[in-house]
């Protein structure tokens, strides 16, 4: 039995290594193919999918009836569910994709030095991106879209319960490379749903695959960010606060905090702690805590928020770092501004966070201070996306330091290099 | 004794812990320091070790002497040496590191969405960054500086060869900050030489650490890169490559190749590899491989070279793979510029490659295809710096794609964060 799963683990092994070898042939093609071929493959493989939709809804229906038969929620069926209206809207957001400024080659800085050299630092793909996620087929192409329109070559490994899905969206995409006259091997859908492919994939595949990003609940993306050996562009949790300064408007904060937490729920840039500053806690507590409630949000505070608001219940230690990603908030009346960063940096994960102020003084100390991937200032936490912050679309958003930081849109998907011209300077 | 050695490790573990979490502390603080404290830190460090001149020394001597009875070669020896000159030499480049523009807080991109909010991407520091190097004494100031001024705090942990020297260096970086109000904990040197130290700052220390820079041979940035559990700014090797393109200019292929190979053999910006145009071999060859073997060069050549140029021998598989560090040279005759293309994604290492050509289309090719962080037209490989970069001082060079690649400055040891301002924007 041990020997028979040894001999798998090695074929996977195998298998996996030969898709990252093609993927790297490939990926230096699409480096340096010219912006009209990446716009042609998307547009085309966006056609192939139109033209293919009742091939990919069959796909899709083998995937619905085993989940149904493994006994999976109704929400997990849902999100794995394509339909005529659901495929249109995948084809269009490639389209949207094909239709951005291709990032490549663009000049991101350029100055001369008394040697008289010229020097310019302009964007290059970072190489093969590996996208790990659930099973939502629609991440297969907006993910794929996105590697491509970036000039970088994709591996794609989805939820096996969305595998027909995937391979059939997949296929769609070796159309349109073909016919723009480019690798298919650019975007390769990962043939198996053993697990272990997964495995090999956080290794790097020898080095082939430059970044992973994982797309999913917190539990893949902690398992990918503890074994991953190669960067990660990723956010673990999105617990995210919005502080009531003394000097806010109180229509405004009783909008964008309702519109903040309950806009939707489960997404990463919804608030998930309200700070409110003492001196306003009179004026301001109890209409921004009546309106969630009246939403329908549970809300959990501290000792002075249960004293003054009556539909609330205690807050627990454990409240302050829960991200809850449904209608519950907690809230603490804090003394300061100065209380309210601490506690942001004590338990925010570093997404994003808004200020409500009139005062720019505070705004200022509150961007200045707080370190945080997003700073929002008058402004819902929801607003944190790549689609809304202009970039068009977005991979993903990312709470680490390294590289990308915030939405990951197609910018993000590059590195650079630095073309230095001369006319025959020797270094004295 | 494996107890014992077990007991010295958990020993070393929670004294580097501990280190790492008033590092951390720290780096909070230097975040938000304003450009004037921290010039006013790095000036009285390096006052500091002006007036302590004879204790750095004292220091310095002691180290020799160790290194002198353990037998330590006289290249090693002369690295380790620190004297007056030597020392003035060190705080002038803190002067001018000080000198540098302040990157936290610039702007480095801003933009309205049609939601009406204002967006700006500023940077911050990277938070702390731990640095592992040989027994270079200079290291210590160096990195130390580089950190300071652009927000970070570090983690020094420098050869054991040099520990006093590092030490008493240490001791006047820590007046300084204390002088400037800065926390001491901003810069620390790790306060033992045991090797088990260097494992747990590969680790993180807790997740305290946010970059690792290694500074030394192939050995010591090979182990960090295999065992880091964070990201690094590095490059294993420079084997970098000089192009003559069939419409080289003569003069200036002599001049720049002599340069690239010979002007300094043991810097990573050094060239190993001489590629050049069937075409033009029958000219360029022979002045060029002249010039080198009269400054001392060894020449390694493929057939066509053996044959043409009676004063070199043949280069086996390995030497094209080969960073010598010396005064020897690979060269080989290329079909076309797409060979030296291939050529040199074979067996480049990513850091500098230059071409020689009058022909703009070649130039443009080559800058287009050739995949590395650092490419020249016309010009030395030898360039390849942050100080002729413009860049003021560099803490090393990158060869990976993310974050930071090609010379690495204090601008490449920030991070950044979006500032988002609103007028009450609740999102749809």
């Amino acid at each position: 039995m041990s020997q028979e799963n040894n001999k798998t683990k090695t074929a996977i092994a195998s298998l996996m290594n030969d898709i990252g070898g093609r993927a790297k042939a490939a990926a230096r093609i699409l480096a340096t193919a010219n912006p009209e071929t990446k716009t042609a493959a998307l547009l085309a493989a966006a056609n192939a999918i139109d033209a293919d939709i009742d091939t990919i809804i069959k796909a899709n229906i083998i995937d619905m009836q085993k989940a149904k038969e493994r006994g999976l929620s109704a929400s997990f069926l849902d999100r794995l569910q394509l339909d005529q209206a659901r495929i249109k809207s995948i084809t269009a957001g490639m389209r949207k994709i094909a239709a951005l400024t291709d990032p490549v080659g663009a000049i991101i800085a350029e100055w001369q030095v008394p040697s008289g050299l010229d020097i310019r630092r302009v964007r290059t793909p970072l190489g093969v991106i590996g996208i790990i996620f659930e099973s939502r087929p629609n991440v297969t192409a907006d993910a794929a879209a996105l590697s491509l329109k970036s000039g970088n070559a994709a591996i794609l490994r989805g939820g096996s319960d969305s595998f027909h899905s995937s391979k059939a969206l997949g296929a769609c995409f070796a159309t349109g490379l073909e016919q723009a006259g480019l690798p298919q091997d650019a975007i390769q859908i990962v043939p198996t749903t053993d697990r272990a492919a997964v495995g090999e994939m956080l290794k790097g595949l020898n080095g082939a695959i430059d970044v992973i990003v994982p797309r999913g609940g917190k539990n893949l993306v902690a398992r990918v960010q503890a074994d991953a050996r190669v960067p990660v562009f990723s956010h673990l949790e999105g617990i995210c606060h919005i502080y009531i300064d003394k000097k806010a408007d109180l229509e405004m904060a009783v909008a964008v905090v309702l519109n903040a937490k309950m806009r939707r729920t489960s997404v990463c840039g919804a608030a998930e702690t309200l700070l409110i500053d003492k001196d306003i806690a009179a004026t301001h507590l109890a209409p921004v805590l009546e309106a969630l409630s009246a939403a329908g949000c549970e809300i959990r505070g501290d000792k002075k928020v249960t004293d003054m608001f009556e539909n609330s219940v205690p807050a627990s230690e454990k409240d302050w770092s829960t991200e809850y990603g449904e209608p519950i908030i907690s809230v603490r009346v804090v003394d300061n501004i100065d209380q309210a960063i601490e506690h942001i940096a004590t338990f925010s994960s570093h997404h994003t966070e808004a200020i409500i102020t009139d005062d720019i003084k505070a705004r200022d100390q509150f961007f200045a201070e707080v370190d945080s991937a997003i700073l929002m200032h008058n402004a819902s936490t929801q607003f944190a996306d790549g689609g809304e912050f202009g970039m068009g679309a977005e991979i993903g958003i990312a709470t680490g330091k390294m590289h990308a930081r915030g939405p990951v849109g197609v910018e993000q998907l590059t590195s650079f290099k630095y073309l230095v011209t001369g006319n025959g300077q020797i270094r004295p």
